[in-house]
């Protein structure tokens, strides 16, 4: 069964990313993975529950490299803003806003429903702050409005997908990133703060 | 059975709120709300779907005159902005990080599984968005300027709030009102953009 624990996985997280965890049940995740029933149980002896853990977490790190490797290819922080923001709207627009951040939906659904659920997308999101600082830290900034700024990126893009997903145009996209760069400006302009 | 249609709307927005649309069972909702079963089909012929609309459509109007009747009492944008968050973190703390949004969990399990319903939410933030962008324009800024604004305002807070409930603390808020002070002073600079 090489490779069906894999499926399984990016199957769920494909399901979760567009209709949640409670919408997503089992029968689906295995006719959609073609999988057989019992695999869910031998690979996830806990369920739905671990096996929904693993894809937070799985996503959640395919996400930062994804990301990672879009900022990195800038020379400084506004170039990186701006180039991230347009992969973000151009994903929404290719896959008909359907994929957006991979935990967000299940992170809102679990936050005070199941704790242990709540602490992996708490920790996929520490993980993006501390990898976005630290870039944020390579372009100049200090290690406090780097750390700052890297969530400020990360919460401008979440609550831009929420709200370009609903209306199905970008236009929170492009305002949330002009926030981003004015934040990044300020910091950045010689009167600082 | 005076009140019953209201107790069940408001109760299903504090379920959606906290689990999720299909997350939230309609003998779930009956037993919360202490109805009658045959009562949501008496009230929502639709089902669960017209219900959830009717939430969806009354939970985003009681918010929006929630955060007006706060943002009124600012003498300006950036006094709003900081009212604003402080707001939300309380409410947040206050409620050990459940009530946050309350349609932003819907919205995004709908936006690509249920038209009618991700219609629904995408009113709901227009009309949040007219709302702010009226009221930065009374606080002096050009249209575009104002409704890019309200639009920052909004996507900060509902990015901030996935953070933050994940999380279970406020720092993300603290870095978006940072960030959307951050836009309002770059257009209210005589330097302009």
């Amino acid at each position: 069964m090489a490779g069906t624990k894999e499926r399984i996985v990016g199957t769920t997280g494909e399901l979760f990313r567009r209709q949640g965890y409670p919408g997503t049940g089992l029968k689906q995740i295995v006719a959609a993975a073609g999988a057989p029933f019992g695999s869910i149980y031998h690979f996830f002896p806990g369920g739905k529950q671990q096996l929904a853990a693993e894809v937070i977490r799985t996503s959640g790190r395919a996400y930062q490299q994804l990301v990672e490797a879009i900022l990195d290819q800038a020379p400084d922080a506004i170039t990186a803003v701006e180039t991230g923001f347009a992969a973000a709207a151009e994903t929404l627009v290719a896959t008909g806003y359907a994929d957006a951040c991979p935990i967000a939906t299940v992170a809102l659904e679990v936050a005070s429903t199941d704790e242990t659920l709540r602490e992996a997308t708490a920790e996929v999101f520490a993980a993006w702050v501390d990898s976005g600082a630290m870039r944020f830290e390579r372009w100049g900034f200090a290690p406090d409005d780097a750390r700052r700024l890297a969530t400020v990126l990360i919460t401008s893009l979440e609550g831009a997908f929420v709200l370009c997903r609903a209306a199905r145009n970008t236009e929170a996209l492009a305002a949330a990133a002009s926030a981003v760069r004015a934040a990044v400006r300020e910091v950045s302009s010689p009167e600082g703060r």
